[in-house]
């Protein structure tokens, strides 16, 4: 007798959306927030599994400078080695610069990365939140001439280290300025976990009404275990795009010791169980985070990665 | 400039209750499933200090025979050093003898712990479905005649190990069985953590047709990772009585290196972010949760515990 769970087939949520579509995240935000650099060959084999377990976008890298983000120094070469098969990953690039090298490869779809806050901007790209915008425009209109969708995240959507809560208001101001410039998608991150269950409803409900809530995505950390909650919260608003790192990929440089990304099998399995569609094999998406933690050599944050390795490996 | 994060003010979530109790197991679910034994004194300590945190319920203990749980084998010790400070708490009785203990101590509240399938009644209690019932009826037939107050726990409600998915009806079997001894709460458990979110709502949606919600409570483990969403789902549906255990104490034995219960603290970062009243001081929650983690040794399961140890000890 094993361990083994068959779920009952799952009667579609009211309220919810039928079908979500995972935004994988785990090769960039994921890596490089991870100590240690993992082999260009281990990353093109990762995101290779990752597209074959069903995910239909992985972001694959970064064309940031690697001396800011030096796991992701290889991001040319992944891409080169991805051939066709990451012609429709995205990548996240920082400015025109970035912009180049993804033309060059002849990649179809970027990401731009803004801050909600003041702070965080001139923390993490040196500028204020005027220029940072100012920035991006070029980028933006260049990538749109050549026949690229960019997504463009908004970070600290909830609050960040330094300001404390953010007013949705301030989120609505950043975001239409990144639709105005041509953004495709807008991703509203709670980049360090703090958001929760009601901040997600009030965000949503803010940002909705000057912004259709189908070029929304919702991006949650799991630094205080709110995720997939919050998640929840954001499926019953109508966000229908969310974000989530394979095995939980990450940590967040703002709070020592804590979660990063939510795990897009804790996701998986949420949206399985609520009869909402992602067309994520579960299983295949296991394996292929398996093959990156062990070459990390940690345990997987993903609490439904392990519980499925374990019930693999029990006889009860 | 630290990272300390001040929330806004929630402002109350619509249909959600106003106020939420927290049933604290910590001392009792989460330390019987623990490898190693806690010093009675430290017992005590931990339970006065929850109870001084806010925390409405703490069960204390329970009253099992020591060969099957010698965790809690100070059980009777652990009550006396407690008095009058305990009288209160209710502890787990799992027979008639259990109860005479209870009696005798002078104690208020008992819980009983019915299974909602065959085969974990058959595991646990080594009995069927109805001779668990027919134990049960004199245990809580005498409670309620010296005037103490029985909840009763119902495992297995989502799924168990052996039969797989629980159907819902089930359940209310079980749990109408239970009331009509006289049963004053029914805690319904996902003893394995299985469930999601879309069970919760099917689950809370049956039990409800039947059974008064008033008198439910959810009990959700966190193996999956579900558990807030679970949560979330139930007080969505008119669930206000939560479980969980200070720090996410306790495991799954049916599931190596799985979560165990939900985390306090993750629940009450949670309400307190939806304006959700709960009372219980969080700070002092974690307080109470870091001495009992560095008497086991372990990292706390807690993504809120770790996120605010974390802020209190680093500045960025």
């Amino acid at each position: 007798m094993t361990g083994v769970i068959t779920r009952a087939t799952p009667v579609p949520s009211p309220g919810l959306p039928g079908r979500v579509r995972i935004y994988e995240v785990g090769p960039r935000d994921g890596l490089q927030n991870e100590q240690g650099v993992i082999p260009v060959e281990v990353k093109e084999e990762f995101v290779r599994r990752l597209l074959a377990a069903g995910l239909p976008v992985v972001e694959a890298t970064s064309f940031v400078h690697p001396r800011w983000v030096p796991q992701l120094a290889d991001a040319a070469e992944l891409m080169s080695r991805l051939g066709d098969d990451g012609r429709d990953c995205p990548v996240l690039v920082p400015n025109e610069r970035g912009l180049d090298r993804a033309l060059e490869l002849g990649l179809r779809h970027v990401a731009v990365f803004a801050s909600a806050t003041e702070t965080f901007a001139a923390k993490n790209l040196n500028r204020t939140l005027e220029t940072q915008l100012e920035m991006f425009a070029p980028t933006v209109e260049r990538a749109l001439a050549a026949g690229i969708d960019v997504r463009a995240y908004v970070s600290m959507c909830f609050g960040d280290p330094w300001e404390g809560p953010v007013a949705p208001e301030q989120v609505v101001e950043v975001g239409q300025r990144l639709l105005a410039m041509g953004a495709t998608e807008l991703s509203l991150g709670d980049t360090i976990g703090v958001g929760t269950a009601g901040d997600t409803r009030r965000l949503i409900e803010v940002v909705g009404r000057d912004i259709d809530r189908s070029l929304l995505a919702g991006h949650f950390h799991d630094t205080y275990g709110q995720a997939l909650a919050n998640i929840l919260v954001a499926l019953q608003h109508g966000i229908s795009v969310i974000d989530s790192a394979a095995g939980g990929l990450g940590g967040c440089p703002y709070a020592a010791g804590a979660s990063g990304n939510v795990a897009t099998e804790d996701v998986v399995y949420m949206l399985n169980g609520m009869g909402v569609d992602c067309g994520v094999d579960i299983n295949a998406l296991v394996a292929a985070s398996t093959q990156i933690f062990d070459h990390l050599n940690r345990e997987p944050a993903s609490r439904t990665m392990r519980a499925l390795l374990a019930k693999h490996h029990n006889v009860i």
